[in-house]
């Protein structure tokens, strides 16, 4: 019997299709990358991202690791620069006008800004596979560039997004990360943001931390989890395998975060990624980071968050007209396969958690 | 430069990418189906929707065209039957429950209808080269079964839905249309109720209507019109190639349309889908048709559409996470394309428009 399942935080529905639901295992290696993925080559003459080639892109905004050299040569270890063929771009005033003679047609000026955050100097490390300091150094410069993006007081809202594989609509192999920061606060994080205030008016709690906290009870949707983050498949995921990194303590905005947590992120995130790459072979996958609106904070009713989702199936029509999700894996055989198949990488990761070696994070927060 | 436009019925925000925008023959048979699907075979032994296969699917729940014949027997024309994998089943009450012990969290009986309507005996004639008669006879079924949907007072929606080719979705290639029933208003109808109940309140107006009337007078996105009907690229269209099709007269549910209008409706479909498989090589794409909830008519703040949406790029982590598309082709550019290389099949589908030889609905409405 299929069950519909309510989503406490967005009041969205989905369907488990328990009856045609699949076995976890069925979607280990059915997108698999390539072979050429599994042993990469750390470096490719023609790949803009990778070391040495820092003239093939637009001039670097941020470096993290380089010591003492100029900007735009080597000796990085995450760098980020404007993207070549930006989406939005910082010109202009974003505001909204009527186009003269088209009344109820509304535009602006595509005013934004569009990085890209090279993750590594290795062409093929992918972050399921970096090390705990690399992985935090990731961290960091989401945490540099979003903050930067809040100084600008034409942008509303920093989107930080990562798309892994071809079929997750990666164009560039090197692994990297995108920010795509607007001067609205965008349709989802907007309904999200509605329906928890919501919530909060009816019930002063905030609702992710109550779903957290029963995730939390129940523990057989929990993935991974450390002192400060807890990663789960939500009781009413849309997609197979879809999963939540979240901040056990209440933060609205993803700047909030503070220094001790960056570390337990990097680690959750690494164990994550890596879980989810060794149980179902490297699939292709999407992440994105819901936060607050720039500028504001310590709001009590929103959570920040990382919602991954590999790409697994294909959504069609009855999603795109109804905004209802078929989930054809159960959400608790879904956590359970990637706490047994992925591996004990998390134990590896917690051992590193606080003795990284690093003493002062990049930017001397 | 990059434009923000906002869609005056949704609220919706995409990001043409005016800069880094697509010729629209980029796309002409970058997706495009396997040569087998040009040269068709009108009839597989294996497949459970030929004619003569009726065995091979659960019973049938209606038939059109088929005389005389007992059910499940060959001579119909269109056929509908439940689907053998069913997302949603008829069985027990749609009542919300909250879990026991699991407090926050709702779920509720899979309760709903999931049907197929195969849209022709023939294997491999999709919509888009139709004759009108046959495609009337399609329009007619929905027709029909979103009619009976609205009898079971457990269901509150229909979703008509369909998808074409392996990349959109679809699983097995004999062209076949879905509904999918629900018991729920589903999000992103929801929506829409609720931001055009809002403009109305404002306006006294229907946002479609105007919207529509814009549409009309511009023309410049227009792809096909006819007296009932027109069809046109949404000034935000969010994704390469969208098109609506939608009544000019002022209808909220689809069960409003009358008898005069079906053929209408038949005949931009399939100039429309004819247009677009000409243009773009037989792209795969997914449609949809968007209604007032069942049992709800005269509404008037909403009005009926079908959205078409050929898959030719891929939706990655910025537009999952933000819900803000970018769209590669300019709208106007699209239209134009779609209108000049797209052949004057419009011509053909107007002739017999109203001379389809059918005196009467097979319904005998």
């Amino acid at each position: 019997m299929p069950e519909f399942r309510q989503d406490l935080t967005s009041g969205q529905w989905v369907i488990i299709a328990t009856d045609r639901a699949k076995r976890p295992e069925t979607f280990a290696g059915k997108k698999a990358q390539p072979e050429a993925r599994l042993e990469p080559p750390s470096h490719k003459e023609n790949c803009p991202f990778c070391m040495g080639n820092e003239t093939m892109t637009p001039p670097e905004v941020m470096a993290l690791g380089r010591d003492n050299g100029a900007p735009d040569t080597p000796g990085w270890r995450v760098r980020v620069v404007p993207n070549k063929f930006p989406a939005v771009e910082p010109k202009g005033a974003p505001e909204a006008e009527q186009r003269p003679g088209e009344a109820i047609f509304r535009d602006m000026s595509g005013y934004g800004v569009h990085e890209v955050l090279v993750e590594t100097p290795e062409h093929n490390r992918h972050p399921g596979a970096l090390d705990q300091e690399q992985m935090e150094l990731v961290v960091e410069s989401y945490y540099q560039r979003c903050l930067f993006m809040s100084r600008d007081r034409n942008l509303r809202f920093a989107q930080v997004f990562r798309n892994h594989g071809r079929e997750a609509g990666a164009s560039i192999e090197h692994p990297h990360s995108q920010l795509i920061a607007l001067p609205i606060v965008p349709p989802v994080v907007k309904q999200e943001l509605q329906r928890s205030y919501n919530y909060y008016l009816n019930t002063e709690g905030c609702p992710y931390c109550h779903a957290l906290a029963e995730e939390m009870e129940y523990g057989n949707r929990l993935v991974a989890d450390n002192r400060f983050f807890s990663a789960y498949v939500p009781y009413a995921a849309r997609l197979p395998f879809e999963i939540w990194i979240i901040p056990k303590q209440h933060q609205s905005s993803f700047l909030e975060v503070n220094e001790q947590e960056i570390p337990g992120l990097a680690s959750i995130m690494g164990t994550v990624l890596g879980r989810l790459s060794k149980a179902l072979k490297d699939p292709p996958y999407n992440y994105y980071l819901h936060s607050a609106p720039l500028r504001a904070a310590g709001l009590p009713h929103y959570h920040w968050h990382i919602v991954i989702i590999p790409k697994l199936t294909t959504v069609a029509g009855f999603e795109m007209g109804s905004g209802v999700y078929i989930n054809v894996t159960v959400p608790e055989q879904a956590a359970e396969y990637l706490r047994e198949k992925g591996g004990k990488a998390d134990d590896a990761w917690s051992k590193n958690l606080f003795c990284s070696g690093r003493t002062q994070s990049p930017a001397g927060r």
